[in-house]
């Protein structure tokens, strides 16, 4: 790659950690003000915004780009409206920074306490969700962290515009007042787009971990695995899911059809759609022709193992024989592989095994069975009597989402602004040395 | 490297992710017996670890290692003594695992619950010290994670003899009893010791992302980035710190002089050591020649920029010019970097670029200096008249540690259990699907 190609991004790096510096302080109403003027801003700014949509658009028209991949990096001005009431969601939520977590006082009288602080510097890649750029940056800014977006080319003009959006509010806002008085305007830098969209800037950034303390990648498995795989600063990624809905042997009919049903078919292309179906030995025979029924008549394709098959066969749902690599799919769409098990620990060591750790939910009415599978089973998110499409930052009552981690260190499940939050100890003595 | 020891290393993570379900889920007290037996069993085998020990001894001083590299490997009856207390008080301490961290419901009536779950499998990849092998299986065994241990060839007999204590403590203990009647005794491979220091082991190691959750390198920075550059896992950090003590226009003299002193001499070849004292231009003349005499006659050698140089020669303290580089630099011995800064804000500066975000300390009676001394230095412990030295899990009255991580996400300063766990959401509903 040119060597001024990473030059640039080394550079943009380091005043993102500026920028980071002077963000960690920065105050409360400061970090409001500058995202409510970008609310305003994005509403004032229909036209413009949608001007440089449409080049991404037609680029992507020529590019051959399927519907469904233009949708959704179409804007409109109903989006544009969405869009900017979510900024200012963001705006009024609590500020994580600066949250006391734990504080403990030692018996040499140091007092110890853990304060919540933004993590510094985070890369964000992504694909070509308009909205991400948006989301992100804000997200990020509100928990005090700079941000560095890379996007997707078939967004580029979309996400330029977006940005410079982004840097007038800053600007405009008491934020900007927070620079010193040497000219420098590090604040500025807060939220930065990688011009370019050569996958050797992108490799440039992943090695740069003494001045980028996170890597968020979102978008397909691809994307996620390049990212990891190259990146030597950490990664929370944001795999999606292979989800299971066990029905114990007491399942209630109807709540077991109304949880199966909304967990699959309710948004079947997210990550928390439910894509296989395990219905206890007991109660397969009383349940699966009903909830069989119920998915196909809306368009579910059922891909069964034989005992399962046979249950439907006699009852005449329309079903396929599943293959094995049906039981650890994403189907992302109206499929779902449906098995029966013999026990509850079944079921357990099959989503343990086959899953992806990611949400999976049992309907029964016995508490301690809940019980065992909750703790048993070793996902993100498990449920009980409830569809697996409720793990959501929305739904979890945070306010607002950067994602849905398939991590185990530092964040799982949604993500809100706490978990866009590192945390540092502030220790406070009166002369205190070691012996 | 052989097929066969690629495959060697993946059947030992397939065996520590089944033992990790079972410890995920075990009793605490069948834990906590495991630790017990296995001081016991520590105590009871001297001969034969002295024994083990002695091998790798001798060969460590055929390859003419250093007196300091062998004494860091070698075992004693007081060292081992020291190892089963230190077992005995890991058993003792309170278990993460099941706490419940948030707990929320949703206006849908969906209970919420965020509880304390273990990480899963950890991989520890470490140098010459036996007491580590010890100490990381215990803290993982205790958080409930499976771990796959990789020390360093030079004490590989000594740790094939612990490994072996560990495994008749786990298999005398009640968390034996918590393996399936099937006999295939998952729990045995609680802890695993990679039986070859061949690199290639460790390189399949570090991409079994689906089966490994966590990678902690505990060693010198050349192993920590060997292993952040290799692994798909997720790595967290201990590098080694270029701690600052600063001293403000108003720092009481004596209390400067003993941090000062304590924070650079009390242990000089630690991470938590400071490397380089940063003093107030309107207390140079005073503090300068008290603490820098003090220093020498401890031995330190005081590398000064030009202020701090004229101070101590007019004083007649023996001092050098440093170099540019002498204020990053990690000196681990008696050897300290000297300037004088002309502002409070121009030692926050000074620190956050070229220190290593670790462990900083201001010394001041200004509580408004303090406050924002610890705001705007960016480090993952920052004291206000303490020394550095006390960046410490023990000294933060954590009972342990696992180490002290560099990083910000997840785990940041001292590491103890609960850092050695995850956390996943305990949904409860009565039936709810989205809308």
């Amino acid at each position: 790659m040119p060597t001024d190609l990473a030059q640039l991004v080394t550079d943009m790096a380091r005043r993102a950690r500026a920028a980071s510096l002077a963000l960690a302080t920065a105050p409360t109403e400061a970090k409001n003000d500058a995202l409510r003027r970008l609310a305003d801003l994005i509403d004032a700014s229909h036209p413009a915004l949608l001007a440089a949509n449409r080049e991404d658009c037609s680029a992507a028209a020529e590019n051959r780009l399927s519907a469904a991949q233009i949708d959704r990096l179409t804007l409109s001005a109903s989006r544009l409206k969405t869009l900017a009431e979510s900024v200012r969601e963001v705006a009024k939520l609590p500020d994580p920074v600066g949250g006391i977590l734990e504080e403990r006082t030692r018996p040499n009288g140091l007092l110890i306490r853990k304060v919540r602080v933004p993590i510094g510097v985070i890369g964000v890649i992504y694909e070509a969700r308009p909205n991400v750029t948006v989301d992100c940056a804000v997200l990020c800014l509100k928990a005090g962290n700079a941000a560095i977006l890379r996007g997707g080319k078939e967004i580029f003009h979309t996400n330029t515009a977006l940005v410079s959006l982004i840097h007038a509010a800053i600007a405009q806002s008491s934020l900007a007042a927070t620079d010193s008085a040497a000219g420098e305007a590090p604040i500025l830098s807060a939220v930065q787009l990688i011009p370019t969209t050569d996958r050797a800037a992108l490799t440039t950034l992943l090695k740069l971990d003494s001045l980028v303390q996170c890597i968020i990648p979102r978008g397909g498995e691809g994307l996620i695995r390049f990212v990891a795989e190259n990146s030597t600063i950490p990664v929370i990624k944001h795999f999606t899911g292979v989800c299971c809905v066990y029905l114990h042997a007491d399942a209630e009919p109807s709540m077991a059809e109304n949880i199966v049903v909304n967990a699959k078919v309710q948004r079947p292309g997210v990550c928390n759609a439910a894509e296989q179906l395990l219905v206890h030995a007991a109660s397969a025979e009383a349940l699966l022709p009903r909830i069989g029924a119920a998915l196909a008549a809306r368009g579910v394709e059922l891909r069964c193992d034989e005992t399962a098959a046979g249950i439907l066969a006699r009852a005449g749902v329309a079903h396929r024989p599943a293959q094995p690599a049906d039981f650890t799919a994403e189907f992302l769409g109206l499929v779902m592989a449906v098995r029966v098990v013999v026990s509850l620990d079944d079921a357990i060591a099959q989503i343990n095994r086959d899953g992806s750790a990611h949400t999976d939910a049992i309907v029964t009415r016995d508490a301690a069975a809940a019980r065992r599978f909750q703790g048993g089973v070793d996902s993100a998110v498990v449920l009980w009597n409830a569809s697996t499409r409720f793990n959501d930052g929305f739904e979890f009552g945070f306010g607002a989402e950067i994602g849905i981690s398939t991590d185990r260190l530092h964040a799982r499940g949604p993500m809100g602004l706490p978990e866009l939050c590192s945390y540092k100890y502030i220790v406070t003595g009166t002369g205190q040395v070691r012996g």
